[in-house]
């Protein structure tokens, strides 16, 4: 690993291993049963969960619940306007990845026998980009995904507590040699490397998504990201206890 | 017509013909040239136009610009959560219906040829619905559009102004009898007759959609739900030009 | 509302207030329960009315039936080719405007607990398009269900009379400042103004479209597009009741 | 081959070899070049030829013209209404099958050169169907081919006769072990075998296609099928030669 | 017939009535019932028959079975490569033919009672294409289906057999004049016809079809090609009964 | 880390930290300028690197060349049939991430430049699946790839060598706390946490890919299964080697 230790600072002032300034507004739309809007910085992701009475065909009978998610991007999101899915008819293979790795990283937490046969539909819907979208994106829908849980127990819909713990995303990446941690589009779109990472509340691991963009990375690259992933995870988790109300 | 005198006065305390709070938020994204959170009550859109340089293949050549729109309902903006069209793999018909009002009712208010060969997109993406959520979509679009249109002529990439007029909707119904305006969706689930009316600034009709949801409706209905479609257009056209900090 | 009063007369020579020539041709298909071949004037669509046994599943169980409709147009019937949907793969947004509002017009006349849990399906074809094609839908529509459900009452599969009127639709625009009924193609591309009425046989109105083609127009105008509306409606709900053989 | 020489006579009174009565409407439609009404029995194909200059972009630069066909069944034309492919989103096997065929038939008969890079699309829309359709889409189609062709030379836009001959199709089948042809739906069910014959005006042989739907059929079968074909295209050339006005 | 009695001889050396090598390796695949992959010379095409328990909803409670299948092409199998059809969206008309021809083939074969309410799947995927891959895919696809059905009776699924008997397929053609069996891509895109001829062990014909791709065919012409087809339908009967290890 | 010393051996008797056997067939397919059967155990597939010239249109006229990758799996090749793609009319997420992680890991190791305005799509077709697909279609992949380069270098078609190293995959996890390599269908679905690791030749990481499949894992976890993963990159690149006749 080169490190170039007279890299220019970050544009917007931030210490390498320093988060953008994190949001979550809580109830901001009044139908699901959970609604958050997170902002990282300038990204803005509404995150919804959704609860339905019962599970999906392959799964009835089973007694465990399901929870799902959907990922997907507003045209006006974006830099330039993007083209809108449904006008397209297909579901590109970038918005199909990360509905996948979102619904993953929540199942992780969650006990599918303490759910009992409900699912929970998380929409993720991105109002606004500037990097981290799927970061943001898992780490608002924990929050919705909480509240939404709250609302089952307050109901007695489900009986224990079918939250096993919390989940927390953040993006890290290599600019000019320099590790740096939640990246805007203009990192972004910089990084010789781009890592993913999803932890838990309680320091462990349920994603790492590493890629080489431009330059292949040696184990001494990889492991300074995740360390970085790791103290920004659990920075994270913090504030999302904050917003819950959770004594930290 | 059977106008029932001791109706039920509405749940949300206004006067048959006084709209909800409406507001608009300009500037709610970064991108996009203008961008307009609308509110109706509690029915939230969020209006983006895009300029895109040149026009569609079949106007190419012509010297005219073209403005088009797209509408979208996000999947838990509704009383209970709506399946994605993107993952259906089709737009369904009442979006296509709407997206073409859309368009129809802002091209009433522009000049193609000022306009030249741009194509501005309007998005008008459904955050939260509580009924009128296309007519809040006209609505908040014109300003989105306005702005879309100041920021080409600050560039300088329009000479003469393209935008004629000013358009402003509103929806109507009869409920119990009685013709109300701007209805919430416990009233639009409940009215006899829906009517939505887009008109301009200077108070002529650019769309009259009338529809007998239980029963056919008479002439006189017709001319009470026109009367008070004009009054409501007017009140918004006041609330539109002082967003835009326009002398009324 | 500037009458032009020298306005050229029309190319068929037909008077302002004058329909084409409409016909109906009963049982132009042998398998549907009603076929009907209504022309006007060059304009042909072929409208058939199907029965099927039960209800969607929505429905199910509610006791009531359900009358949905499919408009649809032949790639011949047009001017110059168009392509075919199936071929595309998606039905267009005008198609899908055009089937939900013969749905909802023929639904304004039936009377869905008489009719029980059965589904009429009406099929509009165009066979061949010389303007007015879903108001000539919407009528011969009317006709083809009044023949699918006498064949249910004959069968004793229904028991009272799910027909509760009748239903007619025109169109009338404004051509040269001159309102006119029932518009063939080469007025309708150049009407400023362009509505579609749809009427019940006593005299009143299930649906209002009215759509600024050039210019928006004032209550004048609208008010005398809707006068024409209701006189053409009248007419053809006679042209109608002649057909079925009842006493005019 | 067990022929079996009790069976029962045909329903409709013909005789074995004996076509249904045949009809052609030419000029049924105003707007496509060549427009045919075929008639088999009750079978009843609107057969259009639409021109248009400009050849399919793999055919670009060669001077060679190109003939294609889509074929398509009203869902009302069938005995229990079908459902609508464009509304399903995809054209089915049997579709693009019968689609693929219309086209091969007609261009047997085509000089391409001649054509010059000129594009004839064939539409074959079933309006009822009583068995037989593809092949009373194939005989009507020459003649609306025909028609396109003469209107072509007619406005000079092709010098010499693109169309080389003229081609006839008929089906053929087996019931209860009795070769007969031109068979209704009633026919078409209880068929061993079916085939469906395509020839020149001058004998020759297009397409042959033989299936054995409830037993394999052996060589004497086959070719009593064939000599049956062979009569048939004989007795349709000369309807269609007769319609087209071209003494026999 | 004009036959060139001094065409050239084949490019691979073959007498005109001498098919390919043909090879089938049973058991290629580890989990379908039955597994081939097929050689005619250079097209190589892996046949899989899967069993499932149960029909297709329209045949539940017949108490008969279903045979089906679904042939596709490796985009990588082509002479250039062919875009993928799942890509694509769509199933191509080419690749729906085929299938319906392999299903109806092999259907001829069935005994649906015998096989009561199970579904067999045939999966033909063409690995390599040489010409002739849909016959070769028939060939094979009834080695693999034997398999399977071997493999159920064994399990004591099926009690009697319900296999009636074999089939198997090839195509001919005529190539400068000369009737030949077992066409490659280079003889095939060069056939004036192209015949593919489907029969059972007994000699008995399941499907013939036979286009005309250059000029229309004679009588005389056909009568050769269908000599030809039942000779290699003959020979490749005994291939079949080898691979199978039944005594010949 | 909780490892579990008295974990079962393996059911194929390999050690923790042992290949399967790998083979690799060159040249399988005739047509693609690269074409290889990779097997992985039981895991089959078949890779095939086809070149065109030119470039997607986005990359016009940049002089830079582009690979891209489709992966999909037959049918057949699962322990149950799985559903076609093609049929199903979309392709799936899990299709759509393994396609684009198969492209980005090619390209790690591509120079654009030397390679030119050439594409070449490499199509990974698993014909037999028993767990470790995606890593066996990269592995294979870059084996065709080189091959088609090759045979673009002989030509003359590029310069320079478009190469810039070799890349290979593996999957790793942790069954019943002992981390394995390579793991087959029946250890892939038992694992508690699975990895797929991309490495350069040179031992650099192009993508990892870790996911907590029953539980979080914490770092030392994460650790032994990247050792692993360099461990199994290693062998697999000598067997590349091998396989291309390079000196190891």
């Amino acid at each position: 690993m080169t490190q170039n230790l007279s890299a220019a600072p970050r544009e917007d002032g931030r210490a390498d291993d320093e988060l953008r300034k994190i949001t979550f507004t809580r109830g901001w739309q009044d139908h699901p049963a959970g609604s958050v809007l997170v902002e990282f910085g300038r990204t803005k992701v509404l995150c919804a969960a959704s609860v339905e009475i019962g599970v999906p065909r392959w799964r009835k009978g089973s007694g465990l619940g399901w929870v799902t998610a959907e990922y997907a991007m507003l045209p006006s999101a974006t830099n330039t306007r993007s083209s809108r899915e449904s006008v397209k008819g297909k579901v590109g293979g970038r918005t199909h990845e990360i509905s996948r790795l979102i619904g993953r990283s929540l199942r992780a937490v969650i006990d599918d026998a303490a759910l009992g046969e409900n699912t929970i539909m998380i929409d993720c819907d991105v109002l606004q980009a500037d990097g981290g979208t799927r970061t943001a994106a898992i780490t608002g829908a924990y929050v919705a995904l909480h509240d939404a849980i709250e609302h089952l127990r307050k109901e007695g819909a489900v009986k224990g507590n079918p939250l096993k713990g919390s989940v927390a995303a953040v993006s890290v990446g290599i600019i000019d040699g320099v590790p740096r941690l939640d990246l805007p589009y203009v990192e972004d779109v910089r990084a010789e490397t781009d890592m993913n990472i999803v932890m838990t509340g309680d320091g462990k691991f349920v994603e790492v998504q590493g890629t080489a963009e431009g330059a292949a990375f040696d184990r001494a690259e990889l492991d300074a990201l995740l360390a970085l992933g790791e103290k920004g995870c659990a920075d994270i988790t913090r504030l999302q206890r904050a917003a819950l109300g959770l004594d930290a």
